[in-house]
């Protein structure tokens, strides 16, 4: 049921997709498309595409003959791609994604696909990833151990079990979720984090201005919690402006619980009240 | 010149400058001064020290033989010690410590070390840790890489010189800074780390609360972000305490000027403001 697969954006995400179904031994065609052609080549080298495609024209027709189509860019860059593809495709294609939000995307998805006559799809978002993308980092492994959630809101079919199927097979757990639900929670315990290391890390950019003789010993200086808390600074605006634009309330609110819990902890550093945070975070960290 | 050390609190720091002491071939006489019979029978059983002390008469009889004292506990216990054991130190010893914070343990010293007739007192700070300590999860490759930090405000003598080079053969980075000026850089590059993942470790102890179903997920879904972020919620209460306590104001500015970066952030999520903080963080990340 599924020969011919389209990855719509071989960077980090969709490159290490083609690698990971190469190692599951899929034996179908993989054509991968990415407006930056040299992504494509580097895709095509590692052998996680069999073709890269750049052209506008060859990439639709790559899509119309495909079973499965996997976006692997950007949210907004994934608004885009169904709008494009939609007319195009039609029963027994599925469009599925690696988006990291999700209520947009399945909002956007209802009228377009999984009706009479339309190409079905299923959202997806990987939980795994690196600070830094492209192709040139991926890894047939990236999802082993690795969470897969699925957001549908439409009946699932079979081509859907198949594409689970495959995810099963990269080594990661599928976990079914409300849309909604989703984008609360992944605000909270992953966009959350990326906004913390990006203020830090510009944070420590203006300190390390004011004290550059010291600059190159700051993060020797602050060892291995350092340099955890600022890793993903040099992630994306490309990628984070989307989440943020797609996500925008409950990140909003995730933030806030965080700064008031700080302020929380800044008000009370000679107070028992510190204890009280400790005790709960020593407790958050030992359970289970 | 150096023969007998006495480390005084043998917890993950104190077994740990006992183990890097054996692995730079110290062939002196070490004595470990703990108030848990087992955590000082833990620092004898790894062979960090020769002779475990708990009672107050003993540990104040090897500190009057010791050529070098090490406090390894936290502040408070540290001014409490030196309190302690500055009357009945004469010339030719060395107290030095390895606390969080040096402002106040520098000031304390000024009167009672240094003087005609006194020992000598050289504050100290390795820049190495874990998130939960004990003897048990000591190692003598430590500080191997980490900067030791030294805020002196004596004339130095031989013996700094001796325990300076023992700090080297640790495979440690040694370096001075005005001990106003190292509490400040740490409060914001190591004490403020600490604090984010406390307040991120019981701010997600609530989410999880709130989905028990998820609970055991949340994690998973996060991945290594959400596990970086709150690795340090574990750190003890007993050693961060002290350090908010001695060091209150700059961590409450550290605290203050993420906050306020932080709501920078949460305000600007659909503007442009936002790829600024991104390319910043970027370019920090990049740097050198």
């Amino acid at each position: 049921m599924m020969r011919r697969v389209v990855i719509v954006g071989t960077g980090l995400i969709g490159t290490s997709i083609g690698l990971a179904l190469r190692r599951a031994e899929f034996a179908g065609k993989i054509t991968g498309i990415d407006q930056s052609a040299e992504e494509g080549a580097a895709a095509m080298r590692v052998g996680a595409v069999d073709y890269a495609v750049v052209s506008e024209y060859e990439a639709v027709a790559a899509c119309v003959e495909a079973d499965v189509i996997v976006l692997a860019v950007p949210v907004l860059g994934i608004l885009d791609w169904m709008r494009r593809l939609a007319p195009v495709l039609g029963p027994g294609q599925l469009v599925t994604d690696a988006g990291s939000t999700k209520r947009t995307i399945a909002e956007f998805a209802g009228p377009l696909f999984g009706g009479a006559g339309q190409a079905r799809f299923l959202p997806g978002h990987p939980m795994a990833g690196k600070e830094s993308g492209g192709a040139a980092r991926a890894e047939g492994t990236l999802f082993h151990g690795a969470m897969w959630l699925f957001t549908p809101t439409q009946e699932q079919g079979e081509l859907e079990r198949v594409w689970r199927g495959w995810v099963e097979r990269f080594g990661a757990r599928a976990m079914d979720l409300d849309p909604a639900r989703h984008d609360r929670i992944c605000a909270s315990v992953s966009h959350l984090p990326q906004m913390v290391s990006t203020a830090m890390s510009a944070m420590f950019a203006d300190l390390f201005a004011e004290a550059p003789e010291l600059a190159g010993d700051f993060e020797a200086i602050g060892g291995r919690a350092f340099r955890e808390m600022t890793r993903l600074g040099a992630s994306p605006y490309s990628m984070w402006r989307d989440v943020a634009f797609t996500n925008t309330e409950p990140l909003a609110g995730a933030l806030l619980a965080l700064e008031q819990r700080l302020a929380h902890l800044r008000e009370n550093l000679k107070t028992p009240e510190l204890r009280e945070e400790f005790r709960k975070a020593n407790a958050f960290r030992s359970r289970g």
